[in-house]
Order: C-alpha cells, then structure tokens, then sequence
C-alpha cells in the first residue's frame, strides 16, 4: 500500500495546483485528469466522453429508493455509473501500487480504508473569482454573476458525489485533516510547508 | 504592529498546547491566562472571580434591543462587561507591540484591523475526551456523557461570545486561514510544520 494524499477543494480555489505541487515536492505520482486518460484508454471511449459522463450528476437523478430499477437506466446514466465504478476501481488500483496525490474524485471516501491524509482547500468569493479568470481563457465572455453561479453548481455536484458514497459530509472541516485557505496566497510558496505538515502529521499519529 | 496568530480552538482539541509551543517554537509571546492575570493586577479583582467573569455569559441574555436598559445592569453583568471591554483594550495594546499568539478570547475578531493569521483547532469527540481525561485531574468522577456536554456548553459559549462581536462564524472554516485536525496527533511534534506554515503564509500573501 502507497502513501496516499487526497486533495478535495472548492472551485477555483487552486487546488488543483496545490495538489500538483505537492506531489512534485514529496516525490509522488500525482492523479487528476490521469484517471479520466486511463480510463479512456481502457474502455476505448472517447477522452472527453469519459470525463462528462464523470462529472454528470445523472446517477443523482435516480433517488436510492428507485435502485430496483437501476436495469432500466438510459445508456447515458448507463455510462456514467460504470464509468464511476471503473474509476473507483482504478483509484483503489493505484491506491496500493503507489506513493499518490489523487485531487477530487471522491478519492478521500473511496480510499477510506486506506486512511489517507485529507486536505481541502478553500477561498472566499473574489479571489476564487481572480484566480478562475487568470486561468481559464474561455470565461472571458461571463460576467462575475455567471463565474460564479457555475462554481457553486461544480462545488454542488462534488459535494452530492461525495456524500452519496460517504460518511462524512464534503467541505466540512471534521471529513479532513487540514484545511488550507488559499485567498490572497500564492499557493507554489506555501507548498513547502504543506509538504512539511504532511511528513510531520505521518509521523505524529498516537494509536 | 506586531506580527499576531491567533488560535481559536474546540475544549479538549489542544489548541491551548498549540498555540503555547507554536509561540515558543517562533520566539513569539504567549497569551492565554496572562491575559487574566494582567487584568486582575489592573482591576484589583481576584484572578478567579475574573476569570470566570471572561467566561461568564451574563452579556448574552441580554438581546441587544434591550441595549438601551445596559445602566440598570445586574453588578455581576457589569463587571462581565467591564472586564471583557477591558480585556478587549489590553488585547489591542499587546497586539500594537509585540510579536504574539493569542489563544481564544475572540482575539481573531478583536484584532480583525490588525489582519492576524488565524488557525482554528478541532478534534472529534473520542479524542477531545482522551485529551481532557489526561490533562485534567478534577474530571476524574465525572462520567465520558457528562465531559462531553460539559465540552459542548463551553464550545457553545465561545462561539457565542464571538460571533456577538464578529463578522465571521466560529469554528467555520471560512473564518479562519488554516484549520487543524488534532485528532490523533501528538501536538508537540507537528509544531515545526505549523510554524513553517506561517513564515511561509507571510511570505506568500499577494495583494
């Protein structure tokens, strides 16, 4: 069993990053879009088929109640529940092959017994704001309204994801080991000192 | 200025250790009881009777449309407010001087002005139970049901008295810069990470 660092954070909060750079800096294999390319590969669909049919939210649209007729499911939903299951598949696989940073995917619940080290990271509105609209060129034409009404629906369907297959509850400080709040901060700086909190914390565990 | 950390905590999290090792671990002052101590020389009071009149609640039943009836006060009440507006000015006063960390006491919201990096402490129920049986001689007869909602009501009580003074929640995690699980941890040994994180923080902050 490999080292496991789960990264779970708020839209545009730079999480992505910190998880990349903490990775680089400990030496582990980083996972995010990783998992969407292997799974393509492996299923023989399209990348960007695979990565929607992940982030839909369709197997929300069926309440638990109704699972009797999970047979019926349209190919769409069809896509995303196997999908989501082959990922699960895939994280544990790397889970215990590998020292890893996996950012989102549910991955601190689905390697829950794997007690993984747990961080989420967090910003306030405006710099979530400023930090969406240095990196993505293709909001340029959204007002700050339309940015924002988009990160709470991405932020939404994660926390639905994740609580569907948790038993703790996404964003809340008591699902995670460390919280790092990322407004006005320049994450590749800090990265040291999360890297630091990492080894320190490993080492700091009381049975 | 000072440079200032605060450290808002749950009871039994070992935010109190924290914060005293992270203030030796940085060469800061430390202040907790000291604040007590100091406003007991200055009234002439009693520390214990000042002590309790800080923690006392007596400002919180009364809703603040009754503001206007604050002269036909209770003296018990008034010396609650007089004490916790006293403590308020010698909060301020260390802050202009020193470099310091500052355990409870509301001091993030008290200092809001001075821009204070804050940490916020927690731990789940059986380790805060854990903690507070090692540490604390008069909980021996008491049973683990009555510790905890001895726990509860001091938790409810400091966030009672911050949020009365503050913009932000207690204990949420948007209010703080970083939130730390001591679940499990033997505090002593991931305060070199803690440290790192703020000299680091400081150094990363953008405008």
């Amino acid at each position: 069993m490999g080292k496991i660092i789960t990264v779970s954070r708020e839209f545009g909060s730079g999480g992505r990053e910190l998880g990349k750079r903490l990775a680089d800096e400990l030496g582990f294999s980083y996972y995010d879009r990783e998992i969407v390319i292997t799974l393509a590969e492996r299923t023989g669909l399209d990348e960007s088929f695979v990565e929607k049919q992940l982030e839909g939210d369709s197997i929300l649209q069926f309440p638990l109640h109704l699972a009797q007729s999970f047979s019926q499911l349209t190919t769409a939903s069809d896509s995303s529940i196997q999908l989501k299951a082959e990922q699960t598949r895939l994280i544990r696989e790397i889970a215990r092959t590998k020292d890893c940073v996996i950012v989102g995917r549910a991955a601190d619940s689905i390697l829950e017994e794997f007690v993984p080290f747990k961080i989420f990271v967090y910003a306030d509105e405006p710099s979530k704001l400023k930090r969406c609209r240095s990196r993505a060129a293709d909001v340029e034409n959204l007002t700050d309204k339309e940015i924002l009404r988009h990160m709470k629906r991405i932020d939404r369907r994660r926390a639905e994801y994740h609580d569907i297959i948790s038993s703790t509850v996404w964003g809340q400080k008591e699902s995670y080991h460390l919280c790092i709040n990322t407004t006005d901060v320049e994450i590749k700086k800090v990265i040291p000192a999360v890297a630091a909190f990492y080894r320190l914390w490993v080492g700091a565990e009381v049975n």
